[in-house]
């Protein structure tokens, strides 16, 4: 047992992330490449940076020792359902020497059980976009919003960057001076807070800088939203409470009334403390009070304690989880 | 003053309307032609589709007798702006046969004077986009809305498809089966209101037959909500209601409280007799009681009334309006 090692990786929009360790919680090694999602960035791009973070993570391992190991991702299923895809993915694994088989779990999978070792419960992901689903014996069950940008995602951080040019838009309509939050909106988007004298130019301007972008790039005004609301300014705080109740209601509709099994909070509009997160914590609790809340955290180590669990030596796969899943800080 | 006539024209997407008349409103001749809006045709197409409407109204009429020529179109603004774009409106204009000047206004002017003669008042429209805008002496002031699909168009047609899809959404997200109003949204997009097994794959298909195609045509979707509202389906009466409620609120951003000045409805959705045309005049009736609201008529007659406004014979311009614009059905 104690040459046994597993490995995980948690491969997202913007990185991928690779772990080898052992069952003892040892971390054998780390690695971390690009962007590989197979849907936006293509399947075989997504297979060479799965490869490259492999190959760090088992620079100085022996790979034969590996037993074990699993790939969170966004868009599993159709990986899947796709033997190119699949087959890249395969010849990556190979390449990097790993000689046992892995698993392809969804990114929401591994961001619950980055959070909990409790195998029926509930994870809430907000960052660019939106999503909750049910985990019923650590496998994802039902599954609410993540419907994109046009016709859902309520609450994330597209939504929330939306929405404050909305208001801003408004008080321009109103010939009303925009506050802090509007403010911040106008220098991101046109390079200074002054307002024409025909209101109605800096509107159109408004409309015209954020159309001439992909709809999506709107999420990049979340995080002014998130420090105006830090500062308690009211437009901001508005948002972020209407952003809460969007994502309590998402959870909502999958979650069943007083449950009391986890609930992880994931994404990174609900980790590290910020005002939306403690929105939705205050949310969530109000409407489940049993339930215990958990922050995600490594989904890497996480996806290689899902690999771990079907190892005939891991007898207690709860109790290996605070060895290899380190708790979020 | 007998032999004087007027030319109106009404500019839109979908088609290009002209009118000859009288000052004694007797019709010399109508035309009409294809969309000629030169924001989405390109001035050429659009100065085309002028002309052609222009000889038809014109067919059997002595040119030299018309006066004074008014052309309605939405992006006025950005014509006026474009020397190569009036440059081909000017020809279209003396390739008619015209000799008199011609003057250039907004849509919303145009379809704020169909309904009423009055100097200053508002107009409300709604069709697949929604827009406000406040008159001051038959001129544009201020607007509010307007802002597109991706960042406004509150309570328009757009907004209804939309909201008509992610009620659908959020119903199978929940594993509810479908109301009537989600079973006819199901049948437009997919072909059959039939939900699979695993509610998800419906989603999915949902969400790529919407991805699919440019975000503009949920608005064709806006229909099925007005159909459905006037059978009191629940969720379509919900819709209708909140709709009414955003635009009543667009008009409020720029229109004073307690004002007893004409409120004009246009646009698709605010005329002909639907349940969002009586829910907004309800909506606008409560915030302001005193106001008269006015269907939105024939715009290009409205086009041909503005245009007359200005010649030395017509000493009293609210006398003609009956008289050169016939009332909405």
């Amino acid at each position: 047992m104690s040459d046994t090692l597993v490995v995980g990786l948690d491969v997202g929009g913007t990185s991928t992330r690779a772990v080898a360790l052992a069952l003892t919680g040892e971390r054998l090694g780390v690695g971390r490449a690009g962007g590989g999602n197979p849907t936006s960035h293509g399947t075989e791009r997504a297979a060479g940076e799965l490869l490259a973070a492999l190959r760090q993570a088992l620079a100085g391992v022996d790979a034969e020792r590996v037993r074990a190991g699993t790939i969170g991702l966004a868009g599993a299923g159709r990986l899947l359902a796709d033997p190119a895809g699949r087959d890249a993915f395969d010849r990556a694994w190979r390449d990097a020497g790993l000689r046992c088989p892995y698993a392809v779990h969804g990114d929401a999978l591994v961001a619950y059980a980055s959070g909990t070792a409790g195998p029926d419960g509930t994870v809430l992901i907000a960052g660019t976009g939106g999503i909750a689903a049910q985990v019923v014996g650590l496998r994802l069950d039902r599954v609410a919003d993540g419907h994109g940008w046009l016709l859902g995602d309520a609450g994330s951080g597209f939504w929330l960057g939306r929405e404050a040019v909305r208001r801003l838009l408004a008080d321009l309509d109103r010939a009303q001076t925009p506050g802090p939050l509007g403010a911040r909106v106008l220098t991101e988007l046109l390079g200074s807070d002054r307002v024409a004298a025909r209101p109605r130019d800096t509107v159109d301007a408004l409309v015209q800088a954020v159309t001439r972008r992909p709809p999506i790039e709107l999420a990049r005004l979340a995080p002014l939203v998130v420090a105006a609301a830090v500062e308690a300014e009211p437009v901001a705080t508005g948002l972020v409470a209407e952003a809460a109740d969007h994502l309590a209601g998402t959870a909502a509709r999958i979650r069943p009334p007083g449950s009391a099994e986890p609930l992880v909070l994931g994404g990174g509009l609900l980790t590290g403390g910020t005002p939306l997160a403690a929105a939705v914590a205050a949310e969530l609790t109000r409407r489940w009070p049993d339930a215990p809340l958990r922050p995600a955290g490594d989904g890497a180590a996480a996806a290689a304690w899902l690999a771990a669990r079907d190892l005939p030596e891991v007898t207690d796969p709860a109790a290996l989880h605070p060895l290899l899943v380190p708790p979020a800080a």
